[in-house]
């Protein structure tokens, strides 16, 4: 069975009943499951975690929009956190049995329903952009809502789907598809800071790393260690097991070991399976041997 | 959801219509799924391979019984590998969701239902034995179905269900629970067929090693290299891991590299997890972590 994970952003992060009437909305939808919700209210911003198939997402996400506009508006919305329309940025994410093509695909359905029935614009981002400009969330966003009106007069941001100018209360969304997004942190045996950070440079792609890598060193003050805290934005492109090698090797040179990584949330079985059969150097291994594949597969 | 695992161990592995009618009665049972079944023509013995919840895999147990009754006899039965019973052997087995003590009561459940309704003598062995002489099922096997009658005989070896005599034609069956075993080997860069050996003597338990490995050395005369092959019978309490890097560093002592590893037939998600856990040196770990555990656990 395909399995898709979506994670919409909302731009309401304080009044309890309208973050619980959005959720709701998912909730409602059939062969979709909630799996996470939570609110910052600095941010002013809510973030829902659901999986299902492309046809019960795509669902959850018109109920999702069909809930927030009548009781998000973004002329009087304020927070720390950049955003440029009431349902912000909605990413799909395969998880397994579907492809990033599907999700991309998935991704246009959608905008499309939502563009027509809202008339809200939505600019793809991600694996779903149209153009190279598009890719980054922070690129389309900039200049957040209030700056949307100027920005949307330039034809170089003519949204993907919907009308050429904002929604007067909702703004824009932005709609796409991204791999799932692992939060590593890998603890050093040292309180060092500056080890911390010099092998956050040497591993993240900012600075000539690995593509899929963001990284920064921070210091773990009460516990008297640093910590390499890491976001990787494809495990398949740049896995979990060569970060963490390229890390220890980095540390030993300055004769400090590794204490101890972890995950911070939800990590895929695969990033995992990828890293055992990395040390186990497995030869001639398919996902079909593991039993709780198999057993799915003959479902 | 619960998952189990049944494998039972046929004495028929040459008549391709009894294997069928054996195999039909599990295909017909409600909730059960067939993963696999194979057959061995010089043994004369099937393995059929099924998972499912409780009470599905005790209905097929009890419809294998029926199918295979009428269509064995042992009394004209040859074959190399030794048995007692139309249906040899049957271990349940835990895979998800259950414990091994769930296990234990669904063979003693079994047991009683198939004892009784067939009139089948039943030993319980593994982790349902109800005595240590009782764990192994060589030693309920030793002598075979030739030797059976005698050996019942003897009131050590009164069965824990059904009759005091063999069924005449279907002689007695061993039920239990077990952990899923892992087929594990390991390839050395060498042709050397005697460091194979001191590795796998090293490393087994028969010869002081780990408790829950069994192993060889073996060569693979076509590739020019050799082999430690393994069976893990329980990778939690006796990693893969542990397993790999003790073979490690035994070869090392030797100049020799470990050049691969490979896993025959089906492995469990939580062996190769256990082994990323390991090499990745994470902490603060939990299995609801991964996404797809988190989805199961939603549903």
């Amino acid at each position: 069975m395909a399995i898709i994970e979506c994670v919409p952003n909302v731009s309401e992060g304080r009044r309890r009943d309208v973050v619980e009437a959005l959720v709701d909305a998912v909730r409602r939808t059939p062969s979709v499951r909630l799996l996470d919700y939570s609110s910052d209210a600095s941010h002013n911003r809510s973030v829902i975690t659901m999986a299902g198939d492309g046809a019960g997402l795509k669902d959850a996400v018109l109920a999702l929009f069909e809930a927030a506009l009548p009781r998000i508006d973004l002329r009087t919305h304020e927070g720390e956190h950049p955003r440029i329309g009431a349902v912000d940025v909605v990413p799909f994410i395969p998880i397994e049995g579907v492809t990033m093509a599907d999700c991309v695909a998935l991704a246009k359905q959608t905008a499309t329903e939502v563009a027509q029935r809202f008339q809200v614009p939505i600019y793809l981002y991600e694996e779903a952009a149209t153009r190279p400009s598009r890719r980054n969330l922070e690129d389309i966003r900039r200049g957040e809502f209030e700056g949307l009106a100027a920005k949307m007069a330039d034809s170089e941001w003519t949204p993907d789907f919907g009308p050429g100018l904002p929604h007067p209360s909702a703004g824009a969304s932005v709609v796409g598809a991204r791999m799932p997004l692992i939060a590593y942190n890998i603890n050093l045996a040292t309180d060092r800071l500056d080890v911390a950070k010099k092998i956050a440079r040497a591993i993240r792609y900012s600075s000539g790393g690995f593509r899929y890598v963001k990284a920064m060193g921070v210091s773990l003050a009460d516990r008297g260690i640093v910590q390499v805290s890491i976001n990787l934005t494809d495990y398949e492109k740049t896995p979990m097991f060569r970060v963490f090698e390229a890390v220890r090797q980095e540390a030993a040179r300055y004769g400090v070991n590794v204490l101890e990584s972890e995950i911070v949330g939800l990590v895929p079985a695969a990033a995992l399976v990828g890293a055992a059969e990395h040390f186990l150097q497995l030869t001639s291994f398919s996902r079909d041997q593991i039993l709780e594949n198999k057993l799915k597969s003959e479902a």
